[in-house]
């Protein structure tokens, strides 16, 4: 990973610490070789925006065969319809409160909308909020596969789409997320097995009450590599475009694909065999763990022990890394997802560090 | 804290979740009393604004006596001064690359600014981003007192206060964080007692360069109740306005003081005795641990056991709590600072949640 801190070496004195770097080419190759996959297992690509919350780069996913994307929240949906995405599926069980009913039956109005729905009550509500349209509203079910996080059971699938087509609204399929696959590398293959188990009996379910499941959803950067055995008709992956170092421990993507990093200044260097980078959890977020570190300097084996919120606590290794105060370093991010909260733009580059462009973080604030 | 359910219940309909929620007459209440609490003891507060971000809240802080604020970056310090704030203390060892020499220079010119230093070569790129007005730039000496995090060792204060002189700078005192306060009830204590011997070290050291330290600038909302004795003339607290979890455990603030919560609703229910709340590290961070949780519905057990970035995992204690789906929550933050990162705006309301303002969180996306 020395390439970052060449790109990063080529952009001293025109970006201030702490920032978010993007390496456009390495993140344009992420994003056609997702799509290559995809289209070599007759699978579309869904990216999920939560990754980047960035117009620009949606609009490269959609250019390199993305049939639309997923978004996490209504706020991240009415952005990008703003900006044109007019296919949009909000994969999250909403609940309709406050003013979330008549925002979700203005986008359903403007774009091809889908949202996420796992109980009965939700459905009656969103019903209720799409008055004399509910068809204009299609719906996704959603299932668990052993993440016990939201989702009905496979089996009752059907009994949702039936409560959903009742109340007029259009289920239009299956969705699941195997988050139980990023616990470790051999966590990957069995998490997809899940997947593919509960989709597989979903779709049955919702063939059980006469509807049909065109959609068949399904996550996640980690598990995709596992999830092309036929019953899958889409993917809804969000890091793959950055990658980070959590990707890489479980094994879903190299250094090379690395296209996302934090410059971060050295700014104190007084406690022996330690230094602190101008890099804390407002920038990275709290992810990791003591033992794991906070993030780590590409192309060395540093690692944030600890992290205050303006504040990188960095060990130094035993070694030839010795940087001194004012030195610029790459800071890879174990999750990369959270590093577009904090910033209002991404620094746009590339390996040789020549370029520099500015895209904003367009969806950065929208939270419900 | 079923104050905060009852403020919550008022909202029903008028908030859509997740949303940070403030109780004003809760957080003037917070400001007054570390107000009167200084004036006490002959101490000058100085807010740290990372915790709101807020030029409304500073302003509150300012208006009840504060002499000025304290902010953690260039960003943060320049939305301030737009806003009209005059006296700003940069507590932070900034080094001046990119274009934050030029931009703190700026500083400088319109405002009474000070800014963090620990080391001699920041010093030298400071004095040289100054130009022909050094002497417009004060400088403070940032000592470790224990946090072993950024600082000198409070005896070479003077040194670096002569290096500060010799290029014209204007060295006006000596400050401290100290950081080691938090990891326990006990180490409050203790940890003002570092703080004290370290800046008592640090005056005396600049007194031997003949340097008079007009300002001792001691931080932080866990330590300040033990920061009484003489020597410090400053405290920067920023938490106290909230408050959270994290401080009630340390005993550094109550229940009743709480002033900040976050609005969640529960969106699934499928897995037995568990709840999925529509808060996740995009609106509280991963702030906390496996053991202690992630943020607590206020006025209940219940603690929130997991986080994905948009979900919260709220295992369900045995008992009569048991929202749900559409229930209304209130989430209090283990570390109320990184909520203010994914919001566009605080919703402002009162103990009985009739009143409702909305406030910018002015410096959000203001990093480096």
């Amino acid at each position: 990973m020395n390439r970052l801190q060449r790109a990063l070496d080529a952009l001293v004195e025109r970006v201030d610490t702490p920032a978010p770097i993007v390496l456009v080419d390495v993140m344009q190759a992420n994003i056609d070789r997702m799509q290559g996959f995809a289209d070599q297992h007759n699978l579309e690509v869904r990216p999920h925006v939560k990754t980047h919350k960035c117009v620009e780069i949606a609009r490269r996913q959609v250019e390199a065969g993305a049939v639309g994307i997923t978004a996490g929240n209504v706020g991240e949906a009415e952005v990008f319809a703003a900006a044109g995405f007019d296919d949009i599926f909000l994969a999250y069980p909403i609940w309709p409160a406050g003013t979330k009913g008549a925002r979700i039956r203005r986008l359903a109005q403007s774009t091809r909308l889908r949202v996420g729905v796992d109980n009965v009550a939700a459905i009656e509500a969103l019903a209720d909020a799409m008055g004399d349209e509910p068809d204009r509203l299609k719906v996704v079910i959603e299932v668990d596969c052993g993440a016990r996080r939201s989702g009905a059971p496979p089996e009752l699938a059907g009994d949702l789409a039936l409560a959903a087509h009742k109340r007029g609204l259009a289920p239009v399929g299956v969705f699941t997320y195997p988050g139980h696959g990023s616990s470790g590398p051999d966590a990957r293959e069995r998490a997809a097995q899940d997947q593919e188990d509960a989709l597989t009996t979903a779709v049955r379910s919702l063939a059980g009450v006469g509807v049909t499941a065109r959609v068949v959803s399904a996550g996640s950067t980690p598990t995709i590599e596992f999830s092309t055995s036929g019953v899958i008709t889409e993917i809804r992956p969000g890091e793959y475009v950055f990658c980070d170092l959590n990707n890489t421990r479980l094994g879903a993507c190299t250094d090379d694909q690395i296209a996302l990093f934090v410059a971060a200044t050295v700014v104190s260097d007084w406690v022996p065999d330690q230094v602190i980078l101008d890099v804390g959890t407002k920038a990275l977020g709290r992810e990791g763990s003591p033992e794991r570190g906070y993030g780590g300097v590409a192309g060395t084996k540093a690692v944030l022990a600890k992290l205050n919120e303006y504040h990188g606590f960095l060990p130094l290794p035993a070694g030839e890394f010795r940087p001194g105060v004012g030195t610029l370093v790459p800071v890879v991010p174990n999750h990369v997802c959270p590093v577009v909260l904090g910033f209002e733009e991404l620094i746009v580059t590339d390996s040789t560090g020549t370029s520099l462009q500015r895209w904003p973080v367009d969806a950065r604030g929208f939270l419900n």
